[in-house]
């Protein structure tokens, strides 16, 4: 199984990486989902999950397929910061990284945006809190944007946002994928 | 705080209760969610997430406003049957029940869903599977239906769940509540 690894930090909203977990954790696909953390003490979510993580900074599994970036309350605290550095190995190693949200704006503000097209709902906070933020020209009025293995959302757009890491893994081809979103967005009874 | 109990079983559907517990979460309402399990032992969701629950059926504690039941891939094992005396308990002291997806369907083979409307893509099972069911006249072509302190909902209805539960707690009024429906309906950019 390919590993995909979910980073979570207290606060971690729940919803937003919620479709796509369990999406690539169905038994025909390929890929597993297992958790990182900056520790391994437990991380309590937005809507007061305990969550164990499965991993911390000191032991992440080698060759994983992708790092998922949930938004939350804490991305700003420094202490979570630390996650940059795995980030950075990710960009190097040309491994995917998906952020929606709050996680958006923390690759902003570590200039991970520069050379991508992107959204995130961030970006009056980028511009005046990160002084070396160069994105924006990269920026696009999309609910969720897919660029040469960086995939970025806003935080009301998990759905568009699984759509585009279900693409980049391969996971369904086009038309599953629409007949997947369609599903979900306009509900089983009345699509 | 009032307490808002979800229960959480391995294999528990990551987002179909995600927007709700986030929700009634956030730090400006009356509520804390915490979870409920069969034992304290971890349990796993579809999307790889290991929870630790905050209660076991032996020290449910006094006094809580709402069960909430997620839906997931174990309804239908012989451990988990054992909630159907905690749900019992709510029906009886008029403790709203939220039920979501084959959590529906758990109602439904246990005869609670023999007097309310409710909703739940499961009918055919239930038909075939439960011969106790008598549910069927009360069976409504809905996304989610909420009725006299049973919420029901599908699968692919987690926000239309939510809006459900929002309501029944009372926690925005209904103008704020269509915003909010609107907003992770929609998305922020496009709405």
């Amino acid at each position: 199984m390919k590993k995909v690894l979910l980073f979570v930090t207290d606060g971690f909203a729940d919803w937003e990486a919620s479709y796509v977990t369990a999406e690539l954790n169905k038994s025909w696909t390929d890929y597993q989902v297992q958790t990182v953390a900056i520790d391994k003490d437990p991380k309590v979510s937005m809507g007061g999950l305990t969550v164990l993580p499965d991993y911390s900074m000191d032991d992440v599994p080698q060759g994983f397929s992708m790092l998922i970036l949930p938004g939350g309350t804490t991305w700003r605290e420094e202490k979570n910061q630390q996650v940059k550095k795995l980030v950075e190995d990710c960009f190097r190693k040309n491994i995917p990284v998906a952020a929606i949200c709050d996680a958006t704006t923390f690759l902003g503000i570590h200039g991970f945006l520069d050379h991508h097209k992107h959204t995130g709902n961030s970006l009056p906070y980028l511009k005046e809190g990160a002084p070396h933020y160069r994105g924006e020209d990269h920026y696009i009025d999309e609910q969720s944007v897919r660029d040469n293995g960086l995939i970025t959302a806003n935080g009301t757009a998990a759905l568009e946002f699984t759509r585009n890491v279900l693409r980049e893994l391969q996971v369904y081809d086009e038309k599953e994928l629409q007949e997947w979103y369609a599903l979900f967005k306009k509900g089983s009874v009345h699509s």
